[in-house]
């Protein structure tokens, strides 16, 4: 069991420091008692789902001794449009550049992520409809 | 639909602008290539979970005019042992300091936020098994 502490340091702005010995700062608008000072909860869990799936792309990739250019997730997302407003639908886009790319090992990599490694996207799974799909751009 | 663009800016790490215009910055261990110059993913599902509900009790209890003197959330987790390690368990504790605070209040907050509003809970709910407590520190 890890247990996080979350404390509600002024107003509706919580500060954390992590396992990993990090800062997180959450906030919300001010119509919600927040001051704007960092990200909303709900674009964390869009960060979390997304460093962890794109964290395994690298490392697997990294293993398959592929080469690119560059590397992009986008994610397109969907939320409920009543309370309470979940993500119903999210899809992961893996964008990478490059010439000649081994479209096999990049689809090989989002796919190993998606259905063995990524443990965000399994604790998004059950509850949310994730999709995905790898695109080369030149 | 919102779609959320994140970089690979080097090695295991990512950046994303998010729409309400913050910056976060997600990395690994080295041992995933990464520089650990920044929170892990799993680390994020968390803060945006906690932060959703903390901002919601907040808001709450502010138009109940109830007042306390400090606010915490914990956050105990439990993780898949084997791949993928997803979240399996999450028990949320709403921690209250302050004296003669209505413990009905508290209560009703907390559950208002876990049924009704927030997005963040009900996105993991059905994947994982979220609880709930409230206490009163003196």
């Amino acid at each position: 069991m890890t247990e996080f502490l979350l404390q509600n340091t002024h107003g509706s702005h919580f500060y954390m420091k992590t396992p990993s010995g990090h800062d997180i700062h959450v906030d919300a608008s001010p119509e919600n008692l927040g001051y704007d000072s960092a990200p909303r909860p709900m674009e964390y869990l869009i960060a979390g789902l997304g460093g962890c799936t794109g964290i395994d792309a690298v490392t697997i990739l990294n293993k398959m001794r592929v080469n690119y250019d560059s590397f992009n997730l986008r994610l397109q997302t969907e939320r409920s449009e009543e309370h309470p407003k979940k993500y119903t639908k999210i899809h992961v886009i893996y964008e990478f550049k490059g010439k000649d790319l081994p479209m096999d090992k990049l689809e090989r990599a989002a796919q190993l992520s998606q259905e063995k490694y990524c443990g965000a996207t399994a604790t998004f799974r059950g509850s949310v409809d994730i999709t995905y799909e790898v695109k080369v751009v030149e």
